[in-house]
């Protein structure tokens, strides 16, 4: 069984949403962070054993700029913790859905990630990831 | 502080969408209920403390074929499970936050729940829900 860890929420603004976010889920923001890699800064709250991830892009042709663009701000993907994301991602592909990354790649929050298609999935974005130790590269 | 109790996804169909997430998930659907004030049909998944609610309308006109008609299927909304959803809901109205409705209502799985407008939290449909003892009526 997989876990869910996060959900990631496409914002315009981080400056706006951390303090609507405080209100609406009643916690302080614990961490940001940016990762380069996505041209996004996040931010995330606890909510129990997941947790909520705050997207603002730093770029206008960042990933999540485009799907605000597209579809407005909102629920953008939902994260499940796997104890060996290379395992999971065989299993998935073996059972014939689309991954969007052949190999994990670095997300936020000492993460190994993968995305699997919203094609794959019935309409929603899924990313798998994996705790990795802190001392890795 | 809130825990993320569900995730709501609208599906066309549980039929596929229940073995697709059986797959996707790796565990099996536990529960499948009809809340028929909603006009859906849900089906449950564990993924760790929270859940994945996979939703079915019942009706053409229902909200969750509407939602599926303008933005496909996908995520539809999340929600928190809080020890008082009246204080909550005051909390949240007294913070200037619009609510879908005024008093709790019955939703899926023995919960009051109750919604807040996407316009007051950056276009999430987000819903605080309390558990309900099983004896009530």
């Amino acid at each position: 069984m997989q876990t869910l860890e996060h959900i990631g929420i496409a914002v315009k603004s981080l400056q706006t949403a951390i303090p609507l976010y405080k209100t609406l889920l009643n916690t302080t923001c614990y961490k940001t962070e940016t990762v380069e890699s996505e041209k996004v800064n996040t931010a995330f709250f606890q909510t129990g054993e997941a947790k909520v991830e705050l997207l603002e892009s730093t770029d206008p042709e960042g990933v999540i700029a485009r799907y605000i663009e597209k579809r407005g701000e909102g629920l953008h993907h939902i994260a499940f913790e796997v104890a060996d994301i290379h395992a999971e991602m065989k299993r998935l592909e073996d059972a014939g859905l689309r991954l969007l990354n052949p190999v994990p790649k670095r997300g936020a929050d000492n993460k190994l990630v993968c995305f699997i298609h919203p094609a794959s999935t019935g309409g929603v974005l899924m990313e798998i990831c994996q705790t990795v130790p802190e001392n890795l590269p």
